[in-house]
């Protein structure tokens, strides 16, 4: 996973965290995909300013994942997800039980 | 659920975010149960200092679960993993298959 991808997915997960003007700063930059210069000028502050804003979002959310794991965590969970689901194909059901797994499937994906 | 327990649990959950003074505060207070007075011996402080931690830590801790519905998303997760083994019990397995059941049943514990 690259960096800016990671920090994407971190700022979805802690992005709460951080204060109303860094939260906009950072959806600017990762999820509307504004540069630099761009959040700048909409914000009438300097290009500068944005990057060390942005800088100490990144090492927050960094910081909230050594603390919490919530991304590890999250893998982890898709993971054994993935691994039931591929179990349940591994059985033989009965036809009149295929309702049944396919309620267990729909609860499974509503873990995460 | 009572406010000590639940504190007990958002302690659990997000008393990494503290600082250590405050977690070994909290620590002595909420698992070891000792009274304000007692921590206020050990640690040299007042017993009113550390009161006004204990109160401050948990307006920290009841803070992020805003943020973050850590709890609420674990008791979810609870939740939807008993129904899943209801589920699964109601299913009538041939006996070759009691295997990859209880894989399904270790995997979805291992779940949290």
């Amino acid at each position: 996973m690259d960096d800016r991808t990671k920090v994407l997915i971190l700022f979805d997960i802690y992005g709460e965290l951080l204060t109303e003007k860094q939260k906009t700063i950072m959806d600017y930059y990762y999820n509307d995909d504004l540069s630099l210069s761009e959040i700048g000028e909409n914000a009438k502050i300097s290009r500068q300013a944005i990057y060390d804003t942005v800088n100490k979002c990144k090492k927050i959310l960094y910081k909230y994942e050594k603390k919490l794991h919530l991304l590890k965590r999250s893998k982890h969970i898709k993971e054994k997800k993935m691994e039931i689901e591929e179990l349940l194909n591994n059985i033989r059901f009965d036809d009149d039980d295929n309702e049944i797994v396919q309620s267990i499937i729909s609860k499974l994906n509503d873990i995460n």
